[in-house]
């Protein structure tokens, strides 16, 4: 009996991505990309570590990095040719070294994440080479996600979700925020999470007012509720980003009518995403909503963005966003009330876009009731 | 019966660091610095925060910022003149707005905290302002701790050191250097860390020949001895960063070997540590102990580096540094010796330049035999 035909095996990716980043940079009239941005050096090879570059043609792709990481590049991308430079010898000169013999030639770099300083030294060493700015050529390329990227994703919900479950049956009235985050942190670690996506925002009642407030010393007694802002790192690197607020006692009517408000807009804001839909409509749904409460002027933030190696990737939901969705985008959607003074909602769920219209990746219930916390 | 004299506020540092700078900006003949790297802008202002660019000149500072920090603002750096942008308005038209009175004028910026993209951005925008590229004007005072900031060094250095012992007690055969990493960060958590200063390398055995091995599924048992380099951040962002290496079970003679020789010369470099040694110098003696024990090949980094509100700050200590000690400077002495397959030993401290030559910050034991951990 034979069995199912092979599936393209899973390390392959990196080079189909580098097949179809290949395809823009011919498209751009470029020679090569040199490619500085870590996430886009692992995304293109599957290497983890920094400090390394990678110069991508059409005749071959090498990893300029140096002598700490060649035992990592063995084991993480097996077969791909690279060159390590001592600390004595500036990355430039690797560049150089690689294009030595091609005569003058036109080399893309990503001007969004060079530093000025580092190009001024790139250009007077590199004579020969004509430096052309490039931007987000291989984020267009990360911004759909493959199989594999979905699968991570996947993940990374579940090692966030299994966490927010087990810090929340932890919850006292003397918990800190502080305690919370790292008790948070730790319990997505144990189901297999790397790290946190980004500092957990853990924000007591009135905080919560604070869209980017830090874990501190205020306690779940102080307040009738709390705001959780949370993600997991896989180990590969991919990231979730999910927002709840947890009732924990009695909460102000005004918090929990903004509640409402909150999701309404976020369900009629995930109703419209389907490949197509324009990501300033997405994001005006949302606000419509908001504003005909009458709390307009309390959400002033986007209503959510990419999601991926980064936490915060194209595409964009904003008033201004010219970004319209595709099949593969894993999205935030996450309206917020926020009033000073009194505390603020917000509702954040992870979304993938299917052919036929979307997927929620996130499953933590969202109506308030459900998170009453008995002391 | 009078108190002690009142000492000079704490929350007065911020000021007093800025007007160290505009020194600084007088003396490289500016109007005035655009400050864009963030741990730049925490140190002049105290403001944890992130996106927001702090303009400095001799008439005004004014931090340039969004809604979404405004209280964050109000609370860190209360009194501090500051404007919000909407995410509609690029950040270039508020620095415009600032200087609009102002006529031509040389603007200092950050050349390494800027990129390519956004440096010609401003160029396009800020047509009367010629932008002058400057290095590390604000990092040169960084690199001089004052009191307050080598009192932050030293909490993070307790931070790390109880969570070491925490996890250490932990240990057990099965242990896996993820749960290692997971158990440290929570238990630095606990004695007030507010993150881990960069994800700790825990390797076990073999992998120890990586320096910059990730925490991973190798279990303790499956060697004599494992390496920990890890470091706690406190709240306000200083940190520290500290190497051990802990006997397990049989140790191959080769590592204890390397062990005694790099603890030679760990303490041969900071035996020379005062103000006015050169960085070069501190690095060579290192370096001479693992070479007159035949192992120079096996030492591929440099010696160490500065810590602070970054990782890796100045001076650095390597074959290559032209820097020089100063009063007030912490810096890691790091040396290590790797053998591919068998496994590495790193040593690392973190150690305060004083008047009189130095002091040690970290107290963790350091002799190979005090960590054997029975099982």
């Amino acid at each position: 009996m034979t069995g199912k035909p092979l599936e393209k095996s899973a390390t392959d990716r990196p080079a189909q991505r580098r097949s179809k980043l290949l395809s823009l940079i011919k498209k751009a009239g470029l020679r090569g990309l040199l490619v500085t941005n870590p996430k886009n050096v692992t995304y293109l090879t599957g290497f983890s570590g920094d400090d390394s570059y990678l110069v991508v043609t059409p005749e071959k792709t090498v990893l300029l990095t140096d002598s700490r990481f060649t035992t990592q590049i063995e084991q993480e991308c097996p077969g791909l040719p690279y060159e390590t430079r001592t600390a004595r010898k500036p990355m430039a000169e690797l560049v150089g070294a690689f294009f030595k013999s091609s005569g003058s030639l036109s080399l893309g770099f990503e001007s969004q994440h060079v530093s000025f300083a580092l190009h001024q030294d790139w250009a007077n060493r590199l004579k020969s080479i004509t430096l052309v700015p490039t931007t987000d050529l291989v984020e267009q390329l990360r911004c759909i996600k493959d199989a594999s990227e979905i699968a991570e994703t996947r993940e990374a919900v579940q090692m966030a979700q299994r966490g927010f479950e087990v810090v929340k049956s932890l919850f006292v009235p003397e918990m800190t925020e502080a305690a919370i985050a790292a008790d948070l942190e730790h319990a997505m670690r144990r189901f297999g999470a790397a790290k946190v996506a980004f500092d957990p925002i853990i924000a007591v009642g009135p905080r919560a007012a604070l869209p980017h407030a830090r874990a501190g010393n205020s306690q779940l007694s102080e307040a009738g509720f709390v705001l959780l802002d949370w993600g997991a790192s896989t180990p590969k690197g991919y990231k979730s980003d999910i927002t709840r607020v947890v009732a924990t006692g009695k909460v102000p009517a005004q918090i929990e009518k903004a509640y409402r408000v909150v999701l309404a807009a976020q369900l009629a804001a995930i109703a419209l995403i389907r490949p197509g839909a324009s990501c300033q409509a997405v994001d005006t749904a949302a606000r419509k909503v908001i504003e005909d409460a009458g709390y307009g002027k309390f959400f002033g933030h986007g209503l959510g963005h990419g999601i991926g190696l980064d936490v915060h990737e194209n595409p964009r939901f904003s008033p201004i966003s010219t970004d319209e969705l595709k099949v593969g985008q894993i999205v935030t959607v996450e309206p917020g009330i926020y009033f000073p003074e009194l505390g603020g909602i917000r509702i954040e769920d992870d979304v993938l876009v299917t052919k036929d219209g979307h997927e929620v990746l996130t499953s933590l219930p969202k109506s308030f009731e459900e998170f009453q916390v008995r002391r």
